[in-house]
């Protein structure tokens, strides 16, 4: 079985191995069409290694998988089609599966499936309040004092809006467990932009899986070394990630997938930047994150193509 | 069953909250005797509440335990009797079992058990090199080169020479995953006391547990608000702890258990101060590190007696 692996890759990204503040991300980046046809002609294998992961990184197996779309078990489990970016506290919601972090009192991940008919539906928002996980443990739990007068949003990893086919389902995306502290112009503008364009793609393609996750990225100071530094609040010390990241697994006809990896900055951001400016190489979120994507994506088809420069 | 839990706490720690920078471990503590009697007398179940963990952070059942302190299974799998402080990709070894944190590429934790006839034998680290962990993503791997010209020593978790008595548990200890970038002054002065201090500690006890790991606390900075900093290091960006912590649990007879919990900053360790200042209580160790320690032991004893001041 000969697997095809394209990615499209812009020059200002091409060593792909080290995501760091510095490389500002959305701000004002070239992307040529000539760079992109050199990167593309190129092929890219080389550049994305993709190379088994043990399955206690990254099973597969935790659900059990069906041919033909189906999975048995609940439509959160059906959103890990695509595999565990890892398997660290594991929780399965209504809407989504996720992973804790319990150091930085967030999540590490959430996965979830968007469909057109989950975007409509009798859930509300009024109905909801930000509540404690209480599957998490008093010392590694976020509470609503942590963010209260912090100035900083509590930011849906698994959107609201992504889940109204079920009041549970949009209930469950209110645990603080699937929240960061986000920057309220991010939450509300480009962050807000990126989310929509994730339930428009619902449209155009034949399953939409979605990740979405914290950063904490390293930057270069003045003394010439590389530091990672974050703000931690309130008397439960909630980590604030310097980015967040989104995944994007599309699922086209005859198993061919489609991947789109963004980053954005927890910082105010202008939303007339173009979204494909936030697009970078997945190997950058993998090394990043701590997480694994690809080896297990390759599991399920023989034709992925990872996007990583605008210009559809 | 009545469960005792004593916690010997000195005052510079009462709120236990939160362990940060700023508390100046270690340095100039003032430890009086009327504190501590005093914290004994009121008892302090409130302070350090034990709540049962889910199994999926902690479970005790990845190994099968038998009565009469024999473990199905090997050497290392015996030393996790008190438990999995996490279950984060797990790795059993001849001589520890580990965690190991792909984003941070170092180990989370590391349990080793001490005994007299493993501290003598036929092992040489002269036959040991420091190593690559393949069973780590490469992406997530910390290297040699990355360690090298950086000023750190590659700071063993488990030390080499807890494990003498078998040439491959001496050499699985120097796996780059069972290594932090440690200030070479501590590594070789304070650090390497406490670990001495360890081995001794198999004259008096049945039984020595000891889990160490690194520690990234965060610090008050000039604008009031708390930061996590650290740097990192290398092509890999291997993080840099702040800290480290070493959680001793000691076996006495008729089942009974000691905890002894010591934090020391990754910098230079003036090796006159005694150790019991760099006592802390457990309740900080797993507030910061994302951890669980005493809900585990708790399944296995009646009595445990937490040490948090010097002075025995």
């Amino acid at each position: 079985m000969h697997k095809m692996y394209h990615v499209i890759c812009s020059k200002w990204f091409v060593s792909g191995v080290s995501l760091t503040v510095g490389a500002a991300i959305g701000a004002s980046l070239k992307v040529d069409s000539t760079d992109r046809t050199t990167s593309l002609s190129h092929g890219l294998l080389n550049r994305v290694p993709v190379i088994p992961i043990p399955s206690v990184d990254a099973a597969t197996d935790l659900t059990t998988y069906q041919g033909g779309g189906q999975m048995v078990g609940s439509r959160s489990t059906a959103a890990m089609k695509y595999g565990f970016p890892s398997l660290t506290n594991i929780k399965t919601r209504e809407s989504y599966v996720t992973s804790y972090d319990p150091r930085n009192r967030t999540a590490a991940w959430v996965i979830e499936q968007l469909s057109p008919d989950g975007l409509n539906g009798p859930s509300d928002r009024k109905f909801c309040d930000f509540k404690e996980d209480d599957t998490v443990h008093v010392y590694h739990r976020a509470t609503n004092a942590d963010y209260r007068g912090s100035g900083f949003d509590r930011g849906h990893l698994a959107a609201a809006a992504n889940h109204k086919w079920n009041q549970k389902a949009m209930d469950d995306t209110f645990y603080l467990s699937n929240v960061s502290p986000q920057n309220p112009n991010l939450n509300q503008n480009a962050w807000n932009n990126l989310e929509k364009y994730c339930r428009s793609l619902t449209k155009h393609y034949m399953n939409v899986f979605v990740c979405t996750g914290p950063l904490y990225l390293p930057r270069l100071e003045p003394d010439g070394k590389m530091y990672v530094k974050y703000q931690v609040m309130g008397r439960n010390n909630v980590a604030v990630p310097t980015h967040f990241f989104k995944v994007v697994i599309l699922e086209k006809q005859r198993g061919e997938v489609e991947l789109r990896s963004y980053v954005m900055p927890n910082t105010p951001v202008d939303n007339k930047i173009p979204l494909e400016r936030f697009l970078v190489p997945i190997e950058s979120i993998e090394r990043a994150s701590g997480l694994l994507f690809v080896p297990n994506i390759m599991k399920r088809t023989n034709s992925l193509l990872a996007i990583t420069a605008g210009g559809k």
